[in-house]
């Protein structure tokens, strides 16, 4: 399934690293935890992360009641939420060619309330860490009341990804410099427990699956 | 060195998240290789994904003349530059306390073009591949003319760091779950030399010390 860009989603910026695919889309913001939301507060951008997940065909954005992002927001603003992940750096011969390797999506919209909040969060548990929600008791009502879920449709919205060897012209092929990619890796490194934990619960064995 | 907070850079979420000194900041922005860069265009919010780096007081964004993006940024378009390193999670006993470690840093401003754009491109070059510009040929004169260097001022800013423990109340302490913090670690992974590269250089052994 594809998407024709919009104009303002149209990439006039090396377009040969642009995917029009939704399951781009979807695998760019299934690796996020934080997007930038950018929105439009007394005619001057504010720009603030917000922990985000997707589920579905919507991207979920976790915040409080008591935040003014959260109900400037709600109040139908126009945002750009956008999500990029930074995988390596490229190498080039020269400093001109030399680049990173990244994955960005933006998604243009308005986001709205999440009626079902318990559900949300559920989502979005699942999404960060998944096989926790279960073990753990459920929300208070005055937690759920403190909690804010937004919710942006995918609808308008652009991926772009880098992630070639370095495009030397020929005249630089000579050059004696190594040129190549030093990919990035990101893992989860020691677990460290809690300081007043109780009891010496183990680790649980979902954590072994998950990435960050 | 402290700032004051300003109306906009106050932290209303959280506020004792908020750093105010200036080494904090810098430590943020010298941590990141990007910034989501937002600005108003046609009365809505863009966010963009630059390369960043900082030097001294100012933050380096690193464009394109072609870009309209770069464009509008130059023509003195207020801007807000987040930049957020995601550092864990914490595993809290509860949903509702459940939460990330992560550096953040947002910084307010007009950015303007640099003139001087090799020193520019070096200081960017050595903040994210320190050793390996003077390896590099020098840049040609269509390069830098095709480059396009913004600085945005480290004037209004605020920074946000979140490295704690879980912060359960009394009453979930004995909840029969694991709690803690599990860091994100991000390291350089194995080199990967460009398919055409000729003479069979090593790879310098300046990369050694780099972190992503």
């Amino acid at each position: 399934m594809t998407v024709p860009p919009s104009g303002r989603t149209r990439l006039r910026r090396l377009p040969e690293k642009a995917a029009a695919d939704l399951a781009s889309l979807h695998a760019v913001l299934d690796a996020a935890r934080v997007a930038h939301v950018a929105f439009v507060h007394d005619g001057h951008p504010v720009n603030v992360p917000v922990a985000c997940a997707r589920e579905g065909d919507r991207l979920l954005l976790h915040g409080s009641t008591g935040s003014r992002l959260f109900r400037t927001l709600a109040d139908g603003a126009a945002v750009c939420a956008t999500v990029t992940l930074l995988d390596g750096m490229v190498l080039a011969r020269s400093a001109f060619e030399s680049s990173m390797h990244y994955r960005s999506a933006m998604v243009f919209g308005v986001a709205t309330v999440v009626e079902d909040k318990e559900a949300a969060l559920r989502a979005m548990s699942e999404a960060w860490m998944p096989g926790r929600w279960e073990t753990l008791r459920a929300p208070r009502a005055k937690e759920l009341a403190a909690t804010l879920v937004l919710t942006l449709p995918l609808d308008e919205w652009s991926v772009k990804i880098s992630d070639g060897d370095p495009d030397d012209p020929p005249e630089d092929l000579d050059e004696p410099v190594w040129a190549g990619v030093l990919p990035i890796v990101s893992s989860y490194g020691e677990a460290r427990p809690a300081p007043d934990l109780r009891g010496d619960p183990p680790l649980p064995a979902y954590v072994a699956s998950w990435t960050p």
